[in-house]
């Protein structure tokens, strides 16, 4: 396992939230809060990484994520170069290294990655030069580690702690990068109470997601919850096991209203997006009171520009 | 039908030019004007939107337009990103919603929209928050107004009026939203002679272009006019009802020298590019003296500029 | 022909290396030397080309190329935009005319071309305004002249000078513009012991690189040089005449530890990259002690910023 901390202890990359020392994500999660911005004001801006490069580097299309680091970094003044690349999987992780090798001959500062194949991230970060960064923007099943920030930082804007709240992850759990970081993140911030809910066939294996209850009743899972974090289901998992089909998934497994009044009454609604309306949650909810839907996204690019000012702050400056 | 004014009457959303008051044409006409500068000399550029965000959100492809509006922000300061973003049409509208809040939500302060299905720019429009602008880069067959406008610009630099003019739009109208952009600049502007000209499965529905004169014959619709405006010609028309296929199309409906000479000796040709040389336009026409075809590109990035001003000005400055 | 030299002597295209006189290449080296820093340093940035615009215009991908020129312009201050044109192969020299005009009247002040196709660099560079320069990055088969620059540099950084030296170029380079943007440097700089090296089917017409040696053993190519060029096979040639596929092209081409050991003990390796591991050079060789392959890339951005600081330089400044 590629160390993710200095020496000194400071962050270098940030590829998964699973071995993040509680002290350092809290000092993320400030770090973020002070680059948030209610809708409407203007973002905060800084040279703090003139003279830097970070280039996002995707092999699967994420347009969402791509321009949330994009501006993040940008706004932060650094330079930002996109690639998309197609990789044959036979030569894959050569390729992905001489790619690397090439960005980093650039002078590019920090890789963000996203990929769909799981241990990418980290074998480029096993590789890169000393005064490299990398970060993940996805990886697989596994790992989407601002993503469990974010929604770790939404969570506490609105609830102010974690300790004693019951949060519900509900939907494509097994699949799910998102999932997982938010279990990785909630655990290491003193999150109980989790628990994780869908049809069996969606559920993790035994050995995963230690410490949370599983349900495979949405109603009983809701009961009672703080926090409701929906997954987006990928119509390929439709017909598994007991998994129903487009709109029956949605009458068995769709956040409604009236699914929703189980949670507490001050519940809020996650969903890390693109969502499916009318399969996985209904669009009364998304839109409605308690969806936080919205700050996620705000929060994302405040988590981003957290990352790249930590890992990267010791080399900017104009 | 959303407004496209604040209540101060100035300008928030560019969607049409349908119902824009002709003092506000002008107004951004004037604007522009500003930003024009002779090919060869430097184009201005400011920090006036410096701290601003725009994006560029096309569904259909169009790098010409793109680069225009990517080039105006970003000589005005602002940051830009690009998307480009297929959306499956069934869940069209919503997914398109939720990649609009999304981008709001990223601090994006006007977002630049492309798309070629009609009312997608309207709809956006419609549930944006009140500091963010929608302006349409085209919007199906319905409008395309920065075109409208840069067409505008072009024939007022060359005849230093609109009254007067005799101006004839050739082709394919009735699919076209440069055409009817066109026509809605021009009639607000004063120009009272405006035809179209095409063969008849070309030509809009009757109750469209009201006062305009129709025209099945390119010699006579051609007859005295100061301005003539080519259009593009998809190739998926050839074959319809009477319109010829090819290189017949060209015999019947191309612009040749022969034909420019019934226009005005000091007419001008227009086309919104790109040119399917030797179908709608000949080459020696298109890069002949009277041709204003250059003018009109340049004239777009400095109409853009003025539009970006005039929506984002106040909230502007770095 | 079209003169890449202004009446001055400057330079004012970057087309072919293969006309550029002795003086110039040597001057873009001294240049370009001057942008060099160690990997780990920061990149030298300068506003020398603040309010110019450079748009990357490719026609077949090219990420790493592009990015290259990308940053090589965004660290001088220039604007950047980049284009992805597909344009269809009936219509190709107007259509790349009218999307060049289209970019000249946005104000671009240096156009970057790759194309597939012989002669487009030089089309467009014949029909551009007076102002505006055209820089090839790859031209088909015949010409990629910032190639054959960092390769010049990269071989002078390690050697100190090019009178005496022995190159080797190895593999297909009967289909190679790196290839013969490299003996057209070289060539230039005093290189005598030039050689190509390669199955008879991938070596050039007899009356191509005139005054280099021909092998068709790698063995005896290789003996005593001071520079192996390797090449990339494209596996389209796998199965033409004496082109054995696959592995079977490395057992009897690729660059392995034991070949490399016929050239002198200080030869250097290098390698335009993408490489194709296993099959043109073994992965020891491409990351052992001799290879100079991340070096090339690095110089690949210095050449470029040099390169448009010569073309660009009298019309930059903020």
């Amino acid at each position: 396992m590629t160390e993710q901390l200095r020496p000194d202890g400071s962050l270098r990359h940030l590829l998964t939230l699973e071995t993040l020392p509680r002290a350092q994500i809290e000092r993320l999660l400030d770090r973020a809060q002070v680059f948030v911005r209610p809708l409407g004001e203007r973002p905060p801006r800084s040279r703090s990484l003139a003279g830097l490069t970070v280039a996002n580097l995707f092999t699967e299309p994420s347009t969402r994520t791509r321009v949330s680091f994009e501006l993040a970094a940008k706004r932060l003044g650094a330079e930002v170069v996109n690639l998309e690349v197609q990789l044959s999987s036979r030569v894959k992780g050569e390729s992905m290294l001489d790619t690397v090798y090439t960005l980093q001959a650039l002078h590019v500062d920090a890789l963000v990655i996203r990929d769909a194949e799981a241990g990418v991230p980290e074998l480029v970060a096993a590789h890169v030069a000393p005064h490299v960064s990398v970060l993940s923007a996805g990886e697989a099943h596994v790992s989407h580690p601002t993503q469990g920030l974010l929604d770790a930082l939404t969570i506490y804007q609105r609830k102010q702690r974690f300790a004693g709240l019951a949060v519900a992850i509900v939907g494509d759990v097994r699949h799910s990068r998102v999932a997982r970081s938010a279990w990785h993140a909630l655990r290491a911030l003193g999150v109980t109470d989790l628990r994780i809910v869908g049809p069996a066939a969606l559920l993790p294996a035994a050995d995963e997601f230690e410490g949370c209850a599983r349900f495979k009743s949405i109603a009983r899972g809701l009961e009672g919850v703080d926090v409701v974090m929906m997954l987006r289901i990928q119509k390929e998992r439709f017909g598994e096991a007991d998994v129903p089909d487009g709109e029956k998934y949605f009458t068995t497994w769709g956040l409604t209203p009236e699914r929703l009044a189980l949670a507490r009454p001050d519940a809020i609604v996650m969903h890390p997006q693109p969502m499916n309306r009318g399969v996985e949650i209904a669009s009364q909810v998304a839109d409605g009171p308690q969806s936080v839907i919205r700050d996620q996204v705000r929060n994302g690019v405040a988590v981003r520009m957290a990352v790249l000012a930590e890992v990267l702050g010791a080399r900017g400056g104009a």
